[in-house]
């Protein structure tokens, strides 16, 4: 898939350093004279790196720990009490494990969504330069604990203050921004409506500005963001953040569950984009995204795994099938959300949705050589008549075989290459067990346990 | 998950020839003097062997072949002259391709639905009877050509005489009903409303019961059944086939998207099952069947697949996160089809609308020996606080390591004893190649091909 959304057959990829040098049939970059080593990518489809753009990488440990409950209590009573309660490597154990994750199902550009300091920056930074992925980290700027409808529900593991919020933002930008060969790059991370104050969403969007980076932010995931600053500013959610001049920053926002028309205008004249997350919307029952109208009116939009216990992987290849058939049944046509549409999507509306559409999101001479080979000779795959048809409607995420990052092979045959697994799952089974007792929070089944 | 709904730690289960001998902690079950062997499960879940109530064999060889299009383009410009022109083998190495798939992701007993006489009834069987798998085979009875909203507009090649129907079942009846030490069931499957007489369906619920065997139907999968019912006999479709006495017979529905309250009754008060298949509905924009409204009105709902042109993969583990999913974003409510209840569809409601409930769907002491394991040390897996949510909310087909149907390893470490893999991969590319030139039907994607 090119820059013109055009699949070659029995093509290669020639990559020279961390960019791609050359693309054609086979038999034209096969053999190069210069070429130090062949990857075989028989049997397999090599597609543009997906991008995932909305993760969280501090919610892998709590996989599974908030399960078919309601939006307020899955917050209060699960994943506050335990992300409040993170310690020591907690957030880097989760980060290393939800990095794993992705890099196994194809995913080689994260958007992060959120970063608490407690969760330790500068330790999710370094694995991510370790794990060799390429991930824009956002650090949470919340407002005054007490102020909105969200900071006074808080745990208060989880409060921060908004003045250190805005200094650690720049601090971070200063020390980790354009690392590790420019994969790792820092955002603000507003926390959604409610959360901040409306002087506060205006300081985190002349911070982008004067730094020249951006901001992600939960807009619209839930009904009662709609009706919240509906009744306290006399606004909608998307007008809203108009006000506050989010919109004049690059900004990503995530869900967009209860956007109106109206809004969708608003985003797509300021070139905002939206994370659509079908599977996590549709588990914590928020609703269904209108991702089809949306993108007709010129809003890019991306998509996105969320997190752990509200997907619960970050399988973005399983994503595209969800995002697909979920529009399909919301508006009762099969024609829309169409597999070539979803595609996009998950490549190059999520690279123009964080500013980086001349550097990944498809295959393209020039463009950095972020690849995945995935192998279609299984039970599930054939016969091959469409290869986009199956990246979509039959693939999962363990189907990639070969992911290579920035020029870089980080993972071949699906041993992956700069993490440990072993280590990684040990690591987060362990920790995992500990949070959980420190909290006394019990997770199980519902049937009895003999 | 036994018959109590029960979750068992460390657990263990010692199997005797074809059946479950001792289920109980894995020191009590470990070291049976007796044991000629032992199946390391450490890392793993026991779980019972999925149950896919709807699935169509011979549609494997047409995976991708339909995406994107309206219901009627799917059946009349693809899937008819497609499945109206196989010949030879086509039809049993479909069915070895899809067998391998279900295997491979857990499923060990099926409910095939409308065999077509020129898929090679006999052929197919002994390839059930081969793969191992515990299969009910529906051979599909249509009404004369020209006969109500579906047969005039068939592709030749799918017409059906009804008398050569009706003799064809019962002649597989007596030659495969009970074969393979049990495990192949015949069937009668009837055509969708529209596609028999009246007399038609009395004639096969009649047969069902002479033979003490079942029948299954697509019932109300799209709002034209319900329209073309209430025009033509001034019912809705549950009374209709009530009517017809449809439900004097064990009677398996797949879809039931548009059956309504009044409906539900009858079917809950007559025992016929719905299979329900949210991919598929999905995708095809069919629409949401209510299920969690039809169980709580006492219908037994089943989980299925459906086929390679609707879903497009035969995973069940895949098809629970679907259910599941649908449901929350239906009803805006998180609670519903919990992770529990979506388990329970998938092995124990199989097993009952089958008729086979004291036999498998649950792992009991007595009950047949078809168990999967499901190997959780897993990047996405992990860490484990709930193996239900996991199952459910998290695991991917792939990740069973183990099959085991009858007592018998049909998988072990992912390698299918019973069937070639590569054979079978070979074959199914080398026929779904011939099929599309033979048809002169192009797939491909709607991007250019370079």
């Amino acid at each position: 898939m090119d820059d013109r959304r055009r699949v070659m057959t029995d093509g290669g990829v020639l990559i020279e350093g961390s960019r791609i040098a050359k693309v054609g049939k086979l038999s034209e970059v096969k053999d190069w004279p210069e070429a130090e080593f062949e990857l075989d990518a028989d049997g397999m489809v090599i597609l543009p790196g997906l991008i995932d753009t909305h993760v969280h990488l501090a919610q892998a440990l709590l996989r599974g720990c908030a399960d078919d409950t309601s939006l307020i209590e899955w917050l209060q009573k699960f994943v506050w009490p335990l992300q409040g309660n993170f310690e020591g490597e907690d957030g880097k154990v989760s980060a290393e494990l939800c990095m794993l994750e992705m890099i196994k199902s194809g995913t080689t550009t994260f958007l992060e969504s959120l970063l608490h300091s407690r969760y330790g920056f500068d330790g999710i930074a370094e694995s991510v330069q370790r794990a060799g992925m390429r991930g824009i980290l956002s650090k949470t700027v919340m407002g005054l604990p007490g102020y909105g409808n969200q900071s006074s529900i808080m745990h208060p593991g989880m409060v921060e203050d908004p003045e250190t919020c805005l200094r650690e933002v720049e601090s971070h930008f200063k020390k980790w921004d354009g690392r590790a060969d420019g994969r790792i790059r820092v955002w603000y991370g507003a926390r959604s409506l409610g959360g901040c104050t409306p002087e506060l969403y205006r300081r985190i969007g002349e911070g982008a500005r004067r730094l020249g980076t951006g901001v992600t932010m939960h807009l619209g995931e839930v009904q009662e963001d709609l009706r919240y600053v509906q009744r306290e500013f006399r606004k909608l959610p998307g007008e809203f953040v108009d006000e506050v001049g989010l919109l004049d920053s690059r900004v990503v926002f995530a869900h967009g569950v209860w956007l109106t028309e109206k809004e969708w205008h608003i985003l797509a004249k300021k070139a905002a984009s939206v994370a659509h997350c079908p599977s996590s919307n549709m588990k914590l029952a928020s609703g269904i995204a209108p991702v089809v109208e949306m993108a007709r009116s010129g809003v890019n939009v991306g998509l996105g795994c969320d997190g752990g216990p509200s997907n619960n992987c970050y399988d973005m290849i399983r994503e595209m099938k969800a995002a697909s058939l979920l529009q399909k049944a919301r508006l009762l046509d099969p024609l829309v959300a169409d597999a070539e549409s979803v595609v996009e999507m998950a490549t190059i509306n999520g690279a123009k949705a964080l500013g980086m559409q001349n550097e990944i999101g498809s295959i393209e001479v020039g463009k950095k050589a972020d690849l995945i080979l995935v192998a279609m000779k299984k039970p599930h795959l054939i016969p091959v008549f469409n290869p986009v048809s199956h990246l979509v409607y039959a693939a999962e995420g363990s189907d990639v075989d070969t992911v290579i990052i920035d020029g870089k092979i980080v993972m071949r045959n699906r041993i992956v290459k700069t993490l440990d697994e072993h280590t990684v799952l040990d690591n987060a089974t362990d920790r995992g067990a500990r949070l959980l007792k420190r909290t006394g929070i019990a997770i199980q089944p519902k049937w009895n346990l003999l």
